[in-house]
């Protein structure tokens, strides 16, 4: 194999590739990125067998062929050479020269024989939304799944597709998190349970905006993104998630509209007195128009007011704060409007739409005079 | 003890204090910042009693008191609140009262009785330089300490004034780094040997520049340094330094100028092989005009060749490829030049002037075959 290829673009390719990379495996070929010059294009590849991403990098094939390189080692020398073209030369047994400049590496490949293909998945169900979307419906509710839990669908997040809505839910037993996007056509309803983890790596590779797309393939076993010249397929988890519908309620007794930076800057502060793993709540104590925010630890307290318009009955409520900061930091409205009924019962954050609902469960409050 | 000021300015105040706050101490006087309002000024002191820091915040003194905070739950506090006015207020028992816009903390101070003052220095010597100058010469010098080192010279540097020049000294057994600033005056011959962690927290606090002067006061046990309203006192460490001119040496036979970011990329592409704490040397080769950088460890090899201009033999020689790489850095100059003897002896890369000089150690390149 012989190929040539700009440094950046190398490099923007093994940057993409490199998050499916596993980094603790038994199987040393998982630890590779793949180049594969075989065909009319050069194409990397890393597969965990969980997650596969493929990408096309811009290049001249001047030889054919196909070798892995240790993703470690290929990716620090490409990273440190000069923005020039590269130039990659596997000889016998794998040898492999690169050339860049006047600088010159030698190291060994491994066979691309060994290498785990991506699973051809069948392209008859898509949905296509922006890669801006995309990225910020997965960024609003990643934060509440929750990876360590021993039932493992709390690791991951539901895809519920129904109509011409995209509904992407992830709870961690303390929380629900629902963010809702309209698709441009309507489809057969359909659930797909992605792992949080193929999800976390998705968000740092695809960058692009309003404008540009991702197209989204599914099956029973398997989702696959397409955007640019890059595909990412992941396996999709077995089983049923959640019963969602029955944990959301459109009931309240009180509903605060409040102005989210001073609710987020107040609810922040009371966490100087929060020590490491400490879950001690905040108070809210929601009387006519004021919340008044509080706190005590035996390092000290704190105290904030905080103008409120409210309708239905007074509260006195506690919460974890770090659920009501994770929820509010990726709310991007200046006023937010939480519903209540009582002090054992979710609160909910949530706009008229419902495009986003936020849901978090009170902690007894008595613990937090 | 009362006191108004605002919250960037006593924000600022607690940033500078906080880098002499013990974190490790079974002293809890030590971890905690002074707040002294006793007289007409209002003064933070932190002290770990190898390092001690005084600044003063400006603001208004409503009661004068003096009062200790935990160094961590006051600066988050203050840290969190929004930029306006702070009230400060103590009232019996230490109970004391943050309060800014509608936030208001309560928190339990400690006796200043117990806090340790900045022991009185006598202020008889003293060198002004800029802060810019200071900053400047400690980071590009503080690198080649040695901290762990069981000589504890190695993790100090050797402030050495000599007419009127100051040098700047420090070496870690394998190498050293010594730059030279002219000062205004002629000063007595004294040397001054600054343990390396004053050093470390002092150019995260000296932020001025080329106009900002610093005043550095010394008699035989401490060193002050004075700017804008901060004072640092350090303890000196006592004994002798190193004897620095016998390792100096004006001889080579091999002279090499070269450029500079060409020589630190060549390196810095080398380190790809070096794993961890492994010390695998990089091989120079100088032939006539070409000085060839190369390295080879099990898992590949590279090899890339650099343009000089040379003076005297050819030589074949091996180095820590860090400690190059950390000389280069701090070196503003576009072409730099080596002066070497032979495989065995140190190789100096310093000016015309010896306004740096940076000695390396060479290692056996028989290893980096």
């Amino acid at each position: 194999m012989k190929i040539r290829c700009s440094q950046s673009n190398l490099l923007k390719g093994i940057t993409t590739v490199s998050k499916a990379v596993s980094n603790k495996t038994s199987m040393a070929i998982l630890e590779c990125i793949l180049v594969d010059a075989s065909g009319d294009e050069i194409k990397l590849t890393a597969n965990n067998m969980e997650l596969g991403i493929e990408t096309i990098v811009e290049g001249e094939i001047l030889e054919r062929g196909i070798i892995a390189f240790d993703t470690k080692i290929f990716s620090e020398i490409v990273r440190k050479l000069p923005d020039n073209d590269i130039l990659i030369t596997v000889e016998s047994d794998m040898k492999t020269r690169i050339e860049c400049e006047k600088s010159c590496f030698n190291i060994i490949g491994k066979s691309g024989e060994d290498f785990p293909y991506l699973p051809m998945i069948e392209r008859n169900n898509k949905i296509t939304i922006s890669q801006f979307s995309l990225r910020e419906i997965i960024r609003q509710t990643i934060f509440a799944i929750n990876e360590n839990d021993s039932n493992k669908m709390m690791g991951c997040e539901l895809f519920r597709i129904h109509e011409n809505e995209l509904s992407v839910v992830s709870l961690d037993g303390h929380r629900v998190a629902i963010r809702k996007i309209n698709l441009n056509n309507s489809y057969p309803d359909k659930d797909l349970i992605v792992p949080g983890r193929t999800l976390q790596e998705i968000i740092k590779i695809i960058n692009g905006g309003q404008e540009d797309n991702v197209n989204i393939y599914y099956t029973n076993n398997h989702i696959l993104f397409e955007f640019d010249k890059t595909t990412v397929v992941s396996r999709l988890v077995e089983g049923e998630f959640f019963k969602i519908s029955t944990m959301l309620s459109a009931d309240y007794k009180t509903k605060v509209t409040i102005n989210k930076r001073e609710l987020l800057s107040g609810i922040d502060r009371s966490t100087v007195f929060v020590e490491g793993g400490d879950k001690k709540p905040i108070k809210m104590n929601i009387v006519n128009n004021i919340l008044e925010i509080s706190m005590a630890s035996y390092s000290g307290s704190m105290k904030e007011e905080i103008n409120i318009t409210k309708e239905g009955e007074d509260l006195m409520i506690g919460f974890n704060s770090k659920f009501f900061i994770d929820a509010l930091r990726v709310i991007d409205d200046e006023e937010v409007s939480l519903y209540m009924v009582n002090p054992k019962a979710p609160c909910f954050i949530k706009d008229k739409d419902e495009s986003y609902i936020y849901l978090i469960l009170p902690i007894n409050f008595n613990s937090a005079s």
